[in-house]
């Protein structure tokens, strides 16, 4: 009998959200098991001894396969469930495109939307600090660099990175550029072609995108509060 | 009429051996290019406007189609030519498990060596100075940690890192480690497994690895050589 796929995943993530996405877009059934990375749930546990010795999220145990990294979970659903052709097409090559993509983005796409997310948001979070402005600003020319190189390599005058149908390749582009976007990055500045490659895999993904993006920016508002009632708390009993 | 796989490469780049051994072993039809990079060829004239647009090595024209990034053409040749099975199994799950390899040495295995060999000999070849003390030994740490996760979360009992057979996953680790190890570094030091795999690996490969990683040896030695020289003399006039 066919189990689903276990899925572990945190939505402040990029990948985790990109990954979830493609679950119910596609309609591949699973089991949601939300693991939360700020309460370092991911480092301990049951997730570290029996789920992924990566300690790294996303994650899926599949018929108790477990596997790691983004693009490896995606491939392996690709192969092994019912995923609609049009996120990895065989046509005209799509499939090396967006491999090509893929491996591209471990080190550009990725490495600059992270670091800046993490100088600007995690580590002032984790460490109950004020952003260091020499680190923001390194992750921000970082960023706006490979922003500028996303746009003249790989987008276009067609609708989606490869043609006219969505592909896995902008799904998981749009998830990296909201990670450095929801907390006030503006990815649109001077790149009009990137403005509306975003806004067309945004509408073509729908509520299946609104609802994880909304729960996404929800969670980071709720953060925001709580820490900044800590704080305020902090100062009152400092006076 | 089949056309032959252009390949553009380069023996001191690491994926550009990788590559050019599969296709080598494989029997793949193709004519073997190659690009200068300490030269800077990769920037300039015909790669860059017609063969690449990442103006990076390795690549591939395949029938006008060019593409980059060493594990998108792995794939496009995996799936595109006849490449023997074993390369990237089927069986077992096979495929997904490469695939998790791949995309984490994009961020690690190939961070660390690159990094470490850039300090260590390509920065102070390309400026013509001895390499610096802090940054060599910043990036020898983190090779050594890099190695250390590489053999406890992929080496195992088994002959190669996904079973009894050679994988596209063991030679693209083995030309990684060779950077490294190609300039001094010894990565085997406490670490019998590593020791172990790479040895079955390199055997296993046979004339097709070491006529490649002979060639890149004798091309390091060359351009010290030449460095010395070059050094020697402009001591001589100095005097």
């Amino acid at each position: 009998m066919t189990q689903p796929v276990k899925f572990y995943f945190d939505f402040l993530n990029q990948s985790s959200r990109a990954l979830y996405i493609l679950f119910e877009a596609s309609k591949i059934p699973f089991e949601a098991i939300p693991i939360s990375m700020l309460k370092g749930e991911h480092l301990t546990g049951e997730f570290r001894d029996n789920v992924n010795r990566f300690r790294k999220l996303p994650a899926i145990t599949d018929h108790g396969f477990q596997l790691s990294e983004n693009v490896a979970i995606f491939r392996h659903l690709s192969r092994e469930k019912l995923v609609p052709e049009h996120w990895y097409p065989r046509r005209h090559l799509g499939r090396s495109r967006i491999d090509e993509y893929l491996a591209w983005q471990e080190r550009h796409m990725g490495v600059a939307c992270t670091d800046y997310f993490q100088q600007k948001w995690l580590v002032p979070y984790l460490q109950k600090t004020r952003p260091g402005d020499n680190a923001v600003s390194l992750a921000r020319k970082q960023l706006d660099h490979t922003l500028n190189d996303f746009e003249t390599l790989f987008l276009n005058s067609r609708k989606f990175m490869i043609g006219d149908n969505i592909s896995y390749a902008d799904l998981n582009a749009i998830c990296e550029i909201d990670q450095p976007k929801s907390i006030g990055y503006n990815p649109f500045q001077n790149r009009n072609k990137l403005a509306r490659w975003y806004e067309a895999v945004r509408d073509e993904l729908g509520l299946y995108y609104k609802n994880v993006h909304d729960e996404f920016e929800r969670n980071l508002k709720l953060r925001n509060a709580e820490q900044s009632g800590a704080q305020a708390r902090a100062r009152a009993l400092e006076q």
